[in-house]
């Protein structure tokens, strides 16, 4: 039992080292390697991803994992959480052929050019081949991974691992059902000159970085043209931003969502957990969950603005904009056909159509062929606007191109549980609002560190939010949220 | 026969991801990395070069080398290269037991920290514990190596690979005398004050890199501690210089060195040799002619600032110098106790001292003990200065403290080179200055790629040098250079 133990975690922190130069490797690639270096980078990427995949599927891991976990009562505690935890892991895996692994991988490395350049040209016929190849090889992943129930449910349960469509589905409903409700009652357009070149912009996010005090001796931030979150090891994670001219309140709120999943990332377990499985979030919706939590809650807020905009006053002339502005600016409801420019109010809806298109593929419902008029007919339905091109349509979402399907639910899934925490936060320390105007920044953080944080992968998603609020996933709450705030 | 040549090809091409990967997180900790992310970095490289080490030696690829050697007169002449190298290689590691190679990898990890200790409190006490174990072990691998004659050799090969110190000793015994006499000579000092921010200095850099063509898809520069070049991958290679406010011209010739190295490794050999051991430096020495090639040979020419002075001149206005100033600066013969601060005549005698010193200690005809005494009468004799402390004398270089015996040397074998090339340059293209007067950079690395880089290893260095320059390691055109230049 010693050496099956030792093995296992040998073999999980060998993962992580190779989970973690692999990061560094993507980091770099984003920020940093010259133009020409890309042909080895993905070299070198799918050469450790490879190794890593090896890892998790090897027998002698198998083997060991099963030997421990038929001998579960004889563990400490510590040691049967990473066991059975683990035995899921390469359980799930090892449902994979290698081979299809890797076919899956070579296509997603060429579909997802053929996407960017089908979405230069704007032209939905130059992806759809790859598109359809890429569904019929996801149709045989949820064969082998066969979770039963709805086929979508093989899909989702990557990101959010033990979520279900057939939970998730009613709340989609609900959630439509109120949002198009709201957004026709909300929609207004207003439009504001703010005084703030690029060096202002990353002054504003110093200021910010500075009162939820990251540490820069474990944390940076760069610029890419995507911003997102890395983490290289356990003190070291990273995150990036990018600074536009003509929407100077975008990298705010960019390092804002982007700080949320480093400040996550941070405060994941160490110790004995340190280099295990338990060292990660237990899906992509508890993950955005803390990143809209910083972006939305916190920082959409009149209560932030009250706290924040004296701090940026002061440091940056020729903001010539009042507070007040700032803050009916950063939260105007719009009907837009574009996601990432979706405000609160609209955006789930946009997540709500991708959901269905994606189900109903599955479930082969849906002729791919006809995909861009699917897409446009329930945007009109949903959001009651119409893209003009497929670049604006079908095209602009890169995730399908990467192999990416079940993913889109978890954006809704973490703006759920971002109002659960409010709320729960609220119940345990008081007014929230009252936390955020005073900055009481570093209250907030442990909360969340001791409620989230801490527990990594102990839990599934579901069970940590239920422990943490009091309940498990929640639409009305957000619906709540959105009416206190907007109402 | 298609099997083994299929593995060994596949095994180098590993073997060179690995690598890459490597550099990468070695550039990563010395340019971009958290402060807090070393203690996960060590493990991160470590774990790497276990993998690296493991391929090189494994009976695999041993097997399939030993078999391809034995049928060499039915490989194609680029295979009979490749196998001929690479078995070299594997024969070289495989004589070195896995458990001394991590023992002395452990070793040299905590004796650069006990270094940087010694260092900062400048007191060789506390440094030499380590280093004695140091040089026991480095004994123990000069057993293993056994390639015979004096006992330095083992360790010279490391980095010059084919080169014995009954070769190198004539020849820098006929540099002691000569160099001595020259700083007798032309010692001198003369003060300048130069008006160049760090921005100015950058916008040096930047105006050299344009006019030696770096292509920045396939190059950057960074800033780091210590300057150095980094190659990633065959399209990817990095230089770090640093810029200090009271040394202004200090970057300028660290960009021009490592834009040297850069320049020979984005130029070695591609296409079957691409992912072999062929794609690399024969030695230290041949990589080091090409940067003293640009920094000095070309770097502090009158011609060169007789062309790159106008271009300064009129981007950076306060510089406040003249032309003429310039070249006097930089060309400046003085007695000084550190190797780093040294000018083109002084610098030999410190690798002198080091080579002497080394190849003393290996025969064991020095006791460490006395190391410090030994070091400051030996600068005595070479240079006629006594270093005031510890920090200034023996423990001034790092290369002991992370085991890098034998290395000294290349730095004189590359000066010697560098100004070989001159002289072969002139051979085949008439007067070097003006070719440098005229800014022709284009046509010195055309040269540079037809006579060296595009070899790689397949020769050894001097071979190279003797195919290029026509003659092998002659110290008297090095003499020669200098006496030109100066007297």
């Amino acid at each position: 039992m010693r050496d099956a133990l030792k093995l296992i975690y040998e073999k999980q922190r060998e993962m992580h080292i190779l989970g973690g130069v692999i990061s560094l490797l993507d980091w770099d690639q984003k920020t940093c390697m010259p133009r020409k270096g890309l042909e080895d980078r993905s070299i070198q990427i799918s050469y450790l991803s490879k190794k890593l995949h090896d890892l998790l599927t090897s027998d002698e891991l198998y083997r060991a994992v099963e030997f421990l976990d038929a001998r579960k009562e004889d563990l400490s505690s510590i040691d049967r959480i990473v066991v059975e935890r683990l035995k899921r892991d390469v359980e799930k895996a090892r449902k994979i052929p290698s081979d299809f692994v890797e076919r899956l991988s070579k296509l997603e490395a060429i579909s997802y050019s053929s996407w960017v350049r089908a979405r230069e040209r704007s032209r939905f016929d130059l992806f759809l081949p790859y598109l359809s190849k890429l569904i019929e090889l996801k149709m045989e992943y949820c064969n082998y991974k066969n979770l039963g129930g709805h086929p979508y449910n093989n899909l989702i349960d990557d990101y959010e691992e033990g979520m279900r469509y057939e939970r998730l589905k009613p709340c989609f409903d609900f959630l439509k059902q109120k949002l198009k409700g709201l957004l026709d009652k909300l929609e207004g357009d207003f439009d504001l000159k703010i005084g703030l070149d690029i060096r202002d912009q990353e002054r504003m996010s110093e200021i910010f970085l500075r009162q939820v005090s990251m540490d820069r001796e474990r944390f940076r931030i760069d610029t890419s043209e995507h911003p997102f979150t890395a983490r290289i090891s356990t003190h070291d994670v990273r995150i990036t931003t990018r600074y536009l001219k003509d929407k100077p309140l975008s990298s705010f709120f960019s390092t804002l969502h982007e700080v949320g999943h480093a400040i996550y990332e941070l405060n994941l377990p160490k110790g004995r957990y340190r280099y295990t499985v338990i060292s990660d979030a237990p899906s992509l919706g508890i993950h955005e969950s803390q990143a809209r939590f910083w972006e939305n809650i916190v920082g959409r807020s009149r209560s932030f603005w009250k706290f924040f905009y004296p701090l940026v006053k002061k440091r940056i002339h020729g903001l010539g904009v009042e507070m007040e502005d700032i803050y009916r600016y950063v939260n105007q409801v719009r009907r837009s056909v574009i996601r990432v420019e979706a405000d609160e109010v609209s955006y789930n809806l946009h997540i709500i159509l991708r959901s269905e298109i994606e189900s109903e593929i599955f479930e082969q419902r849906i002729d791919v062929r006809e995909l861009r008029e699917v897409w446009n007919e329930k945007m009109e339905e949903l959001l009651g606007v119409r893209p003009k091109s497929d670049r604006e349509g079908v095209l602009q979402d890169m995730h399908w191109s990467t192999g990416d399907f079940g993913y889109f639910p978890s954006y809704t899934i973490g703006n759920i549980y971002s109002a659960q925490l409010m709320y729960a936060m609220e119940r345990d320390m008081g007014s929230f609002h009252a936390l955020v105007e005073d900055g009481r920044f570093g209250d907030i953080k442990r909360w969340l560190f001791r409620k989230i944080h801490r527990f990594g992968r102990m839990f599934d998603a579901e069970e940590l939010i239920r422990r943490g609020c009091g309940e498990g996933l929640n639409p009305e709450r957000f619906i709540r949220y959105l009416e206190e705030k907007f109402v």
